[in-house]
């Protein structure tokens, strides 16, 4: 690791004074005892901030949510998965509502302080029936567990859970930030269709908080995109507790830079984590575009080819088709010029002033078939540039995307529909 | 039909006065005797007018045939399938323009009357040692054969050619237009991933022809999608001849509103045609958005609903989907309230409200199991509307477009790279 941080065990449990549980109630499937039932809690007050989907249709939790962090001090959090509550209307704010003050009562905290997630199938009332009775069990299940049990219940579609912790001289004392993430599929930047919760034993007010969270998101999960489609119910939350006992972090000072460089390197390990476990993914993929005449311009290079369904495609075919990187580049709408256009994958020359290189075909196609690679594209027109990061699109992933109409039917049998 | 037009035999050679040739040049597959080199030719000096891609990576035969076009006196039309040509810099507009020689010469044209289109993969140079010694039995061949062999001369991964012919009474005189598409795959609105050649026996003044050609394709060929993809190469071509005898057409008189009726009625069959005949697509989608607050609004919609790699896929699976529907509504962009949706699908209300409707699901289902239904989004917040044609996404689509190596290894055998 290139910084002064180090590793360490968990993830939203590992921070100092944030307990944890997780339990399973069947959301989507009765007959399964998948944890999908997570509680995160500080012992101590926090500061709060967070982020949420930019998409116009929102899930109830992501409008409660957002309500509730109005005052920045959520202390705890309560995230399902199995099913999204989105499109859900009335009945979803009830039940978002509900899963709030489920947990607020018996933990002596107020509504407000509680931050609500949900994630799964779309457009299907939560089945409260089965999540209800499980409160009890949740609540007295709290403890100091590090947090592995909150990054399995959230996941959905993932493969594996994932979850980062980090420890780090904040002054005279040592913090730590922990974090976890759920993704697979509906990821697209602004922001990507996930969830994430961050917890830290750092003291830092909320305003400072929420000014870090918003300049690491977008140099993180701001910057990811598996498929393109944009999710309804996207959420960052961060909590800090500070039971690290460290002096608060002062505005601008050498601290503040230093927790929001450790931020921004929990967030995007976790981004990255999110688009190598892409639906039915196999590479990741670093596009990063430079010699660009603006920043605007950088970023829409990137977006369109990290969006590309062909060139998409062809990174699953392990075939190093800078001619369709190009088109792309192409119709990105950033002022490009065709001739200056150089394009190096996995750090050989693919394309040379818009033209096919010199480079083996054989060392291209060996770049591409690393499960990692990296397409630098110089537009040599000036001197921004932007990364983003992204996968292939596999035939799996179409297959796997096919019907929900499992998931429909299960809700017809619990009469939600 | 509903509008005063029959359908006549044929394509690019219905029209009077037009004569068609297709040979085999082998240049994507030398072993193949696949028709690959197709030449349209009007007896009669032309009116002409076309749209290129807006792509700023355009191919080099784009980039010719819109110098060639200026003045509008396009009177033959060369185009070959197999090779783009594009990303071929310099020597893809030697290449362009020596496929324009080769036919102007025997013909008695200049080089600036010929239009050249090409398809097929990007990057690799045109294999003109191929294609320079077919010139001569192109020419040859060149007589009414109605158009069939250049419609099936310029597919590629079309699974058949697409022509289409009409004829109608213009005043006293009955005039023809005919057509033909390649489309299958990089096929995006602002245009399509395809070329369109049409012709006409109507005498009609080139800046009128313009006109008409400009409003035709914004609405036929910019509604489409198969998978967002802006090509390189995309190009609309029509010819008018007055071979018919009919008078010259007027500006703005009744029968300039008929031929261009009639001509957009020919170019949206065409972007039909191309949908339903998309990259291993199995799915024809009427996408209409009504009751948007604007035009733009209304377009945002459709364009976010078809290029949503979700909702095609759902589609292809047979899955009455909305809340994937909605979502892409959500991130449109444009200025939607979630619960003043309503989504038919198939003729039935899916969601009502940004809710699940009553309709029996199984009636949902039956509607996206026709290879052809429309999705109808009402806004409800205004008058405007628009409509756009997409396909569903399958899984054979990624699978088809993994690789192009093939093409790289016979470029190398060929010397070429």
């Amino acid at each position: 690791m290139d910084f002064p941080f180090s590793r360490i065990k968990g993830g939203v449990g590992a921070p100092q004074g944030f307990l944890t549980s997780a339990v399973s109630c069947g959301i989507k499937n009765p007959a399964s005892d998948r944890l999908d039932l997570a509680l995160i809690y500080s012992e101590n007050p926090c500061s709060s901030a967070g982020t949420f989907t930019t998409n116009r249709v929102k899930a109830a939790p992501v409008r409660v949510s957002q309500s509730n962090l109005r005052k920045g001090d959520l202390r705890a959090i309560i995230a399902n998965s199995g099913n999204a509550n989105a499109c859900t209307g009335v009945q979803g704010i009830t039940d978002a509502n509900a899963m709030c003050d489920a947990v607020a009562k018996p933990l002596g905290l107020k509504r407000s302080e509680i931050g609500v997630s949900s994630t799964g199938v779309i457009g299907l009332p939560m089945p409260m029936s089965r999540v209800e009775p499980k409160f009890e069990s949740l609540i007295a299940g709290l403890g100091p567990k590090n947090g592995a049990d909150v990054a399995a219940a959230i996941i959905t579609s993932d493969t594996h859970p994932k979850e980062i912790a980090i420890s780090f001289e904040l002054g005279e004392q040592r913090v730590r930030i922990g974090g976890c993430v759920k993704g697979a599929g509906m990821i697209s930047p602004s922001m990507a269709t996930m969830l994430c919760f961050i917890t830290t034993d750092a003291n830092i007010p909320s305003e400072s908080l929420r000014k870090s969270v918003l300049e690491c998101v977008e140099e993180s999960f701001n910057r990811i995109t598996i498929d393109g489609d944009m999710s309804t119910n996207d959420t960052v939350f961060v909590l800090a507790n500070g039971a690290s006992g460290a002096p608060q972090i002062k505005r601008n000072s050498k601290e503040c830079r230093k927790f929001r460089e450790a931020l921004c390197w929990v967030m995007l390990e976790l981004a990255k984590a999110v688009v190598r476990d892409g639906e039915r993914c196999t590479k990741f993929v670093t596009v990063k575009v430079v010699g660009a005449k603006t920043y605007l311009d950088a970023k829409k290079v990137a977006e369109a080819v990290c969006k590309s369904a062909l060139v998409k495609a062809s990174w699953n075919g392990g075939d190093p088709n800078w001619g369709r990187i190009l088109h792309a580049v192409g119709y990105s709408r950033a002022r490009i010029r065709e001739e200056l256009v150089d394009i190096h994958i996995g750090g050989k020359a693919a394309c040379v002033g818009g033209l096919q290189s010199a480079t083996p075909m054989d060392e291209l196609r060996a770049a591409v078939a690393e499960p990692e690679f990296e397409i630098l594209i110089n537009l040599n027109q000036g001197n921004a540039d932007y990364v983003m990061y992204s996968s292939d699109l596999s035939p799996e992933y179409i297959d796997f995307n096919r019907s929900e109409y499992a998931y429909w039917k299960q809700a017809r049998k619990d009469g939600l529909v």
